[in-house]
C-alpha cells in the first residue's frame, strides 16, 4: 500500500509542500498518497484577506491576519520562487514591494500550474493528531466544518505547516479593565481607516508595530504613540509618530509610561507578537518554542527529532519566506519518497545545538539574514530546488535595511533589486508610497510598469 | 468506588450544578466525586467581563460575550434563587434591574455560601469526550492551560454547562469584504463608548440589537440603523434609532436596504446570534439545535436520550434563567444520585415530541414565557428544591412586556415586582437609565435604597 501524507494547512507552506511532490511527480516519482486539510474554504493561508475577526462562520478563531493595506516590508527579489519567477507571472518588472493582493496573485499562479488543488480538503479542521508507537503511524481527528462531523485517518507521515502567525499572544496591562476604548491586538486589524481621526497607543517594537503605526498614520490616525519594552525602533518616523518606554497602566483614558510621562489615546493596539500554538497535536508531538530563528527538537529547522515522520514548516522567524518554505518542503518531500536518510536521533540533536549556540550569539539584524541565509543553503546543497543566487539575496536585505533606516516612509518606493533568479531589476514604485492610498494591483502594476493605460 | 461526574463550565449552569450537590450532601447524601472543568481562570463564566475579544491568553475563543455597561433587560424577580434571596444577600431592597456586577456580586454570593470552589479545576480546557460503550463511561481529555499539557480521565456522568451564547453566528453580506470601516459581533462588544460619534448599522432584531442600539446611543452615538430580516422590533425609539429592512450591499461605506433606502455607516455590529457550538463532543454525544425552547432529543431539557449518563444544561432559549438552571441542576442530581429514574427512551422521546410539536404552535412572546414556566413547573414537582411563586414571575414577564412596549428607554426604571420569594417589592430606580451612566454597584445600590450616603 502507497504511504500516506497529512499535509496540515494549505497556505505557503503547505501549497510549497503540495507543489514539491507535484514536480517530483512530474518528473517520473511514484507519489505517496497525499491529503491537505484546510480549514479556510480557500487557499493562501494567512494571504486570504476576511473582514472577520474572532471566530470564523464555523466557530473557530479565525486564521488571518491580514489587513487591508498591507504591502511587502521587505524586497520581493528575497522570497521569489526558483522555479516560478515574478518575470513568468507578470510577464514585465514590477516594483518590489507588492501589496497583498499581488504577491497573493503570484502565491497563487504557481499553486495553479500544478494540479495541486486536487489533494485539498477545504473546510476540514484538524482536531487531534496521536501516535500510534505500534505501527509508526498517526491517527488524525478531522472535523468537517459543514457537518460537524468527525473522522479519524491514519497517516505514515504529518507535516504540520499551520503557521505560527495566527494565535496572538495577549497580555495584560493594569487599567485594560476599566480603559473605555478598544483594544485589539494586530491579529484583529483589519482596517487602517477605521482609525481615522483617533490617538493610538501601539504596544511593540517589531515588524507589526512598524508596520501598523505607519498604516493608521498613513490613512489618518492624528496621532500615534508606540510604547517599546527595551529599546525603541528609532526609525525617523514622520510626525504624529513618537515613541515612548513601556506603558505602566492605564487610568480611564490616560496611558503612563514608564518615564513619567503619560498622554490620552482612544485605542490600543496590541502589537505583541504571536504564539507557536498547536492544540490539536498530542504533548509528545508538540513543537513549543519562542519565535526564533532555528526552533529546537527540529533537524535541519523542519524533522521532529524524536519522530521525523513528523515534520513541520515555516516555524522559524522568518527574514527569508516562500523559498525557505520551498527549500523545508523539497527536504521534507526527498525524505518522505527515501531520497535523503537522517541520521540519528543524536546527530540530530548536536547538529541542532550547534545551530541554536550560533543563534544564541547574534548580535545584529544583518548577522540574523546572514544565519537564516545559511540555513537556506544547508537545506539546498542537498536538494533538486532550481539554483538561485542567495549571496544576492543576503545583500538586497543590506540594502532594505539601510534604506528603512534611511527613510521609512519611502523604502517601499526605493527600485533597483535585482532578482536572484533572472536578474530583471525592479523599476521604482510609480508614486510615493506614503501618498499611495490605493493599494489595489491596478494602481501598483498599472502606471508603474510604463504601460499605456 | 464511587462514581465520577464531570461538570464541564462553572458558569451559572456549572455553579447551580455544584451548590445542587453540595445541598443535597448537606442534607446527608453522599455525593459521587464531582471534578469541573473551567478555561477561565475565574468563576461566573459569561459574567466575567473580559477587555479580550477574539482569543484569549490560551489561544482559545474568548468565552465572554458580556459588555461593560450591561444591565439585566428583565426583572431580577424572574430569576431570583428561592434558597438565596435578593433580600438575604443585599439586606436591603434593591431595584429590579441591576447593572452586571450586581447580578454577578449576587450569583457568587451563593456560589461562596457553600464549599464549592474546591471542585473546579480552572485553566482546563476540555478538549475531547468520547464515550465508552463497553463500559458506558466517558473519556474527556482536557488540557491543562498553563503547561499545554494534556491528560485523560474517566467519568461515569457528564453534564455539559458551557453556555450557548459564546460562539457568535456570522453571517456575509455583500460588500463586508471592501467596508472600510469597523466590522464586528456583538459577542466581541466591550464598550459603548467605542463607538461615540459615530454613524451604526446594527443587523438584528432579537435582545443583542435592543439592548445594544440603547447601549451605544446612550454613550453617545450619532446615530444607529436597525437592519431587521422579517420584522422591526417596533419600539417607540429615542431619537436617533431607526429600523429598515434587511441590508442588501454595502458599497464602500453606504449600506443599501431592502426598500431601497441607504446610508453612510462608520460601524457595523453584527446582532445575528449565537450557536449551539460543542466542538469538544464526538458526534454521537453533540447536540444539534437551534435557540428554541425545547431541543429536541433533551428530556427534561436536560437528559440527552440515547445516553442520558450524558445531560446538558441551560440549552434553551431562555427567559428564565437562574431559577431554570436551578431547575435542571436539581433533576441531574437527583438522577445521578439515583432518586429519579427515567422511563425508556422511546417515553422520553414520545415526551419530547409532544414539547416541541407545543412549542411549534406557539405565537406570541407571552406564550413562549408561559411554555418555559410550565417546563419549568414540570421540572420543579419532582425536586426538593425550595418553593417559590412560579405564576407571579409569569405576571411579572407580562407587566415587562408591556413597560418595554411603553417606554423601551424607561422599563428599567420602574420598580413594583415582588420577590416570588420573599414578597419585597422592588423600589423604582433612583435616576432615569437613560441618563445614568455610570453602572457602578455603588452609583446603582447607594441612593436607590435609600441609604444616607
Amino acid at each position: 500500500m502507497a504511504s500516506r501524507v497529512a499535509v496540515i494547512g494549505a497556505g505557503p507552506g503547505g501549497l510549497a509542500q503540495l507543489h514539491a511532490f507535484a514536480e517530483a511527480g512530474k518528473n517520473g516519482a511514484e507519489l505517496p498518497e497525499l491529503v491537505c486539510f484546510e480549514k479556510q474554504s480557500d487557499w493562501g493561508g494567512m494571504w486570504n484577506y476576511t473582514w472577520r475577526t474572532g471566530v470564523d462562520e464555523a466557530g473557530d478563531p479565525v486564521h488571518a491576519s491580514m489587513y487591508r493595506h498591507l504591502w511587502s516590508n521587505g524586497p520581493k527579489e528575497c522570497l521569489e520562487f526558483a522555479d516560478y519567477t515574478f518575470d513568468e507571472h507578470f510577464g514585465k518588472p514590477i516594483p518590489s514591494y507588492p501589496p497583498r493582493e499581488v504577491l497573493y496573485d503570484y502565491l497563487l499562479g504557481r499553486a495553479r500550474k500544478n494540479d495541486i488543488r486536487k489533494y485539498i480538503q477545504f473546510g476540514t479542521a484538524v482536531r487531534w493528531v496521536s501516535h500510534n508507537a505500534e505501527k509508526n503511524t498517526f491517527n488524525v481527528t478531522v472535523e468537517d466544518l459543514k457537518t460537524g462531523d468527525h473522522r479519524t485517518e491514519e497517516f505514515d507521515y504529518v507535516i504540520v505547516s499551520t503557521g505560527h502567525f495566527s494565535v496572538p499572544n495577549m497580555p495584560d496591562f493594569p487599567g485594560f479593565e476599566q480603559f473605555p476604548g478598544r483594544i485589539l491586538h494586530s491579529h484583529d486589524f483589519r482596517d487602517s481607516r477605521e482609525f481615522a481621526g483617533q490617538d493610538l497607543l501601539i504596544i511593540g517594537s517589531s515588524y507589526s508595530a512598524e508596520d501598523l503605526a505607519l498604516q493608521v498614520k498613513k490613512y489618518g490616525a492624528n496621532s500615534v504613540t508606540i510604547s517599546y519594552r527595551t529599546a525603541p525602533m528609532g526609525f525617523a518616523w514622520p510626525e504624529g509618530i513618537t515613541e515612548v518606554p513601556l506603558l505602566t497602566r492605564l487610568d480611564g483614558n490616560t496611558a503612563h509610561f514608564a518615564d513619567g510621562s503619560s498622554r490620552r489615546v482612544d485605542t490600543i493596539l496590541l502589537c505583541t507578537g504571536y504564539r507557536h500554538h498547536f492544540p490539536f497535536l498530542e504533548n509528545s508531538l508538540r513543537l513549543r518554542t519562542k519565535n526564533v530563528l532555528y526552533p529546537d527538537n527540529l533537524y535541519k529547522g523542519v524533522f521532529w527529532v524524536d519522530n521525523p515522520n513528523l515534520m513541520y514548516l515555516a516555524m522559524q522567524d522568518l527574514y527569508y519566506t516562500f523559498t525557505l518554505f520551498d527549500a523545508q518542503a523539497w527536504y521534507a518531500r526527498d525524505y518522505v519518497l527515501g531520497r535523503v536518510n537522517l541520521p540519528s536521533a543524536d546527530q540530530m540533536r548536536e547538529e541542532i545545538a550547534s545551530w541554536r549556540a550560533r543563534e544564541e550569539a547574534l548580535s545584529s539584524m544583518m548577522e540574523a539574514v546572514e544565519f537564516q541565509a545559511d540555513h537556506l543553503r544547508d537545506l539546498l546543497q542537498n536538494l533538486d530546488y532550481p539554483k538561485f543566487d542567495v549571496d544576492m539575496t543576503v545583500e538586497h536585505f543590506r540594502t532594505w535595511l539601510g534604506h528603512k533606516q534611511e527613510d521609512i516612509t519611502g523604502y517601499r518606493n526605493r527600485g533597483g533589486f535585482a532578482s536572484p533568479v533572472t536578474g530583471t531589476v525592479s523599476p521604482a514604485l510609480h508614486t510615493s508610497w506614503w501618498e499611495m492610498l490605493d493599494d489595489s494591483p491596478e494602481a501598483f502594476l498599472g502606471e508603474s510598469a510604463g504601460s499605456a493605460k
